[in-house]
């Protein structure tokens, strides 16, 4: 079995973390993203800029940005719904910026009220604009590996919108579990077809640990050749159709077992553990991550 | 890859389970054993003979054993410390019966104050005394995948554990994760060189979900070929070592990946999550599965 030497972990607690919790103040937020920013993490999703009434836990995105430290060597980027998003976005100096598109079309009506066709549509000058601008696009295809209105959503529907999107000029793919519908077998049929035909296109995994399966899911797309992989700290965020229910796969969590597995991830998982302890403080509710909570192994 | 076609699950919430929980009345234990006969699971850990002083919640387990119904090709077994226990399992009908010794020096000596090697002279001992009742014995080695107390285990300590009880005449070999130190790699390195050794014995692993990993190892053991787990119904039992951290791989957890990866467990979900809801009745506080929080991804 192959396994990748090194592993790029991208933290996005700041944004889908706290984006998924109840609204919490300005400066904790900066507090937080300044925290990570010292454990050797080299990615972190910082804001979204999307309308406040829509998502009200963003609504001081430009307000956290300014504030916070940009630590050299970290790579930061940006959420945006739309092309006034993304004008925020790049006002505010971000060079990476995420997109967002449902494969089930049902997920994408009910949140944007507009057909996955539609969305790509509005993706494609989404691109550009950001290509004038000197930014990256990266196409998040959200309910890759299930949805919760539709259920299974058919691979080749996520392959095709895969190849539309980098047809459009896409710069990197990430596949989102949106409700920790992925397992192992999932993440095989998705992904592995897109490494064969875009073996030069980055692509970047999103698991929520909803049904405990991140880990395992992790695994496998390591033996895929995958080596970029999201995380929120301490498992910040939640799950929107099961109240109750466990978000993000916990940052800690990862990088304690790939680190154990011999498989370099340049964070420092004591800076991480204090980094969820603040998170949880900040949340004020007891946060799902097993590591935060037993310590590491040794 | 190469994963089996079906994977044999022995569910041990009713003994690992609640043993590490508040002691429950044994009408409780009761029906919790009885409906988890009923989901189709063929293997179950119902109870262990140990002295009440040391663990009350298994105070009342020729009760519990001789209440439950005892269901036609379930397959029920017993846990016993010493000949007392196993005079006591014998008595009660257990034709399956397993002993337990620590692979970490310290940890035997603070659980039985015995060192590991006193212990695997105990264990020759009641080897022959079961073998010569007619009943089978199964050695766990606990803490095989790191100790909390020596931290790393030396997998050849592992190994030289695994020769000396098979010589002994053990029938088969469980490997506990006693305190979720478990991660892929070690997996491998204490599971894969005793499949290639002792090809006709009968391997059973038993993970926690301390820190994330316990799907995870699973995965990769299935890699290995390994078709037997131990699994707690809504992850019951905690972490004696880390107050509030999580305890065994939920079960409806491990039945949902496998079923979704087109892997035969004969265990049906459905009924696997009304006993989870039962044992998080029982026990009174929320039992960490997610699949229990969630429910099943369709």
């Amino acid at each position: 079995m192959t396994l990748p030497d090194r592993v790029s972990i991208r933290e996005v607690g700041p944004r889908d973390g706290l984006q998924n919790e109840d609204v919490v103040p300005t400066e904790a937020k900066v507090r937080l993203l300044d925290s990570l920013s010292g454990t050797g993490v080299k990615r972190i999703e910082a804001v979204s800029f999307v309308h406040p009434k829509a998502i009200p836990q963003m609504a001081d995105a430009s307000e956290v940005w300014a504030a916070a430290v940009k630590a050299v060597g970290v790579r930061y980027s940006a959420l945006v719904p739309n092309s006034k998003g993304a004008e925020r976005a790049l006002a505010a100096g971000f060079t990476e910026i995420e997109v967002v598109v449902s494969a089930s079309n049902t997920h994408n009506l009910r949140n944007v009220n507009r057909s996955t066709d539609e969305s790509l549509d509005d993706i494609a000058g989404l691109i550009d604009l950001l290509h004038g601008a000197g930014a990256t696009a990266e196409v998040i295809i959200s309910t890759s590996f299930g949805c919760p209105y539709e259920g299974n959503v058919d691979p080749e529907r996520v392959h095709a919108i895969v190849d539309r999107v980098l047809a459009d000029g896409a710069d990197r793919i990430s596949f989102g579990d949106t409700t920790g519908m992925a397992t192992p077998r999932r993440v095989v049929e998705v992904v592995d077809p897109v490494l064969q035909r875009h073996a030069d296109t980055p692509v970047l995994l999103h698991f929520h640990n909803t049904r405990g399966t991140a880990l395992a899911n992790i695994l496998m797309a390591l033996q895929l050749g995958v080596t970029e992989f999201d995380a929120a700290i301490g498992g910040l965020g939640g799950c929107p159709y099961a109240p109750g229910a466990t978000g993000n796969v916990a940052t800690e969590e990862v990088v304690h077992m790939l680190e154990d597995m011999g498989i370099d991830t340049g964070i420092d998982l004591a800076a991480l553990i204090e980094s969820a302890k603040l998170a949880q403080e900040i949340v004020g509710r007891e946060l799902p991550s097993g590591v935060l909570k037993a310590g590491p192994r040794i």
